[in-house]
């Protein structure tokens, strides 16, 4: 199995508000059209995609159910390149109409972080690591493996 | 906001164990070593992480707890570049110590597609999509946005 993510996807209660928050509100790129019935975003590298919860757990097994409350486990970072950058996308997240459950502030670990959830509770954290700046492509130098 | 993953943490209870999972059982590249408090691997595009769950529900906020049994609302996907791929990774997954929870089969949506999770629950989708094949670096070919 290649060391690779190809796809993430977020199950959603209410797909055209997911696309709403990521598309118009973060001005993420997208095809999505209404009525399609799974929205596919042109991120970097991993791609985004959205899709019902409930057809979601259908698709895994009919044995499937989401899980009751709090937090599913995941959280799904977007690193910045400056320490100040943190705020700023905390802020455009909120105004998008996302949460922000932890401001900006210094890390343990010794880099600026916070979070916010999107519509649906899916985590994200925003951070800047100096100790894994990021390349040109946007993606954290890692050390030797 | 950069339309950009930049890591995905996993939250795992037995953190050593996770690791093996990825790194011994997967063949995933990791500097991880014994006492390491968080594992990163060298995954394309989007970096992995492992974390303890209750660490990582205490960097969120002091009010976060892991959500009750079921799926947690993300699966993770991992692409391949032929149909027959689909039912060799789903092997070497369960062979790895993961349990496979849907196996390969065709997909209405005119693909190839399994899951298996990971020994903490975490779902990956392994799957076949011949309308958005890979390019050379492992991604997917999107419609434009």
């Amino acid at each position: 199995m290649e060391p690779r993510i190809t796809l993430l996807t977020l199950g959603v209660r209410d797909l055209d508000r997911a696309v709403a928050f990521y598309r118009n509100g973060l001005g993420w790129p997208t095809s999505y059209k209404p009525g399609d019935g799974v929205a596919f975003f042109s991120t970097a590298g991993t791609r985004l995609a959205l899709y019902g919860l409930e057809p979601l757990c259908e698709d895994i097994s009919p044995d499937t159910r989401p899980a009751k409350g709090g937090f599913g486990g995941i959280t799904i970072a977007h690193n910045v390149r400056t320490k100040e950058e943190v705020a700023a996308v905390l802020t455009e997240a909120e105004r998008a109409g996302g949460q922000i459950v932890k401001p900006a502030q210094d890390a343990f670990w010794g880099g600026h972080s916070g979070y916010f959830t999107d519509p649906d509770g899916h985590h994200w954290e925003v951070a800047w690591n100096p100790m894994m700046p990021l390349d040109d492509a946007g993606f954290m130098t890692m050390p030797d493996a």
